[in-house]
């Protein structure tokens, strides 16, 4: 079938507060004012209509991140750019996503938010790095959780000094090159 | 946004055996023949991808149905035609996904795949009544588990001495009565 534009995924990974919904919700609007069919795959959204009832063990995150890359690869045969603001800590199961991407013809992008933890910390965005230094919560991903860094993803942004647009910008110009925008 | 279609779910409800899956088929063929975004949202292929690990009570089917139409409206929102031919037994949880999509301004339809059982068990298609007869299957929907037969369904159809193409055509007949075809 010819489509007017490709689907894809653009799995945005980074810490909590790093800004991956912040640069989703930028790129999103900028591709919806193209025209384009885009869906912001929203992590609370997400474990209530997909996973309620997982936490965040290492198998539920698994679980979870899984279950997320095969509604993103749903959407993205069908045209949709997927946008996916979702930590998923970990490398292989990141990995599997992108092989079942791979597996169906449908186009995988990760794009690292690398903002330090010390920066993301010092926004706490959620107020969930004082509940964890405070002790009030665990498995916070980067403090006494794991986060395994990308070693080689599609794009890399630390956000540190950089605003919404130019980040966003950034996202927008692997697309086209990636010949997806 | 403007799209050349609007999507829709058309969830083909019924017991095992009725026709469901290849009613879908068939007219997933033809819609894409038309050149239409169309997913045939299989049930063995979302147990694996959403809901491993959940078996056949009525709690875990439930879930399995919430979240196969948590799926089918993202897809639907994107001008996706999503026909699912899934058992769905129960009433309540068939009118949860279509509110929820109601909620989100997506069509959906309720296809009534009425087969009688009789029909069903005779042509045991996956051997699973013959199985259930045997005593070595239980939980099977229509034998010793619940089907609540929709009421008001959109369209229903007995497959009873109807061919394939022609059960198919009532469907895209449908689509087309509601503007979506």
């Amino acid at each position: 079938m010819t489509r007017a534009h490709e689907g894809a995924t653009l799995w945005l990974t980074g810490l909590s507060g790093a800004g991956k919904t912040t640069i989703a919700d930028a790129v999103a609007q900028r591709l919806r004012s193209e025209g384009r069919e885009v869906e912001v795959l929203d992590g609370d959204e997400l474990r209530r209509g997909l996973s309620a009832g997982l936490g965040f063990s290492r198998e539920d995150r698994d679980t979870h991140v899984r279950r997320v890359g095969f509604v993103a690869e749903l959407l993205a045969r069908h045209g949709v750019v997927v946008l996916v603001p979702v930590i998923a800590p970990y490398a292989s199961t990141r990995y599997e996503v992108r092989a079942a991407h791979d597996a169906r013809g449908s186009s995988y992008l990760e794009v690292y938010v690398a903002t330090p933890l010390g920066e993301c910390a010092r926004r706490d965005v959620k107020g969930l790095y004082s509940k964890a230094a405070a002790g009030e919560i665990t498995a916070m991903t980067g403090v006494d959780d794991p986060y395994e860094e990308p070693d080689k993803p599609d794009l890399r942004i630390d956000t540190t000094g950089m605003d919404v647009a130019a980040s966003a910008q950034h996202v927008l110009d692997l697309l086209t090159e990636r010949s997806l925008a």
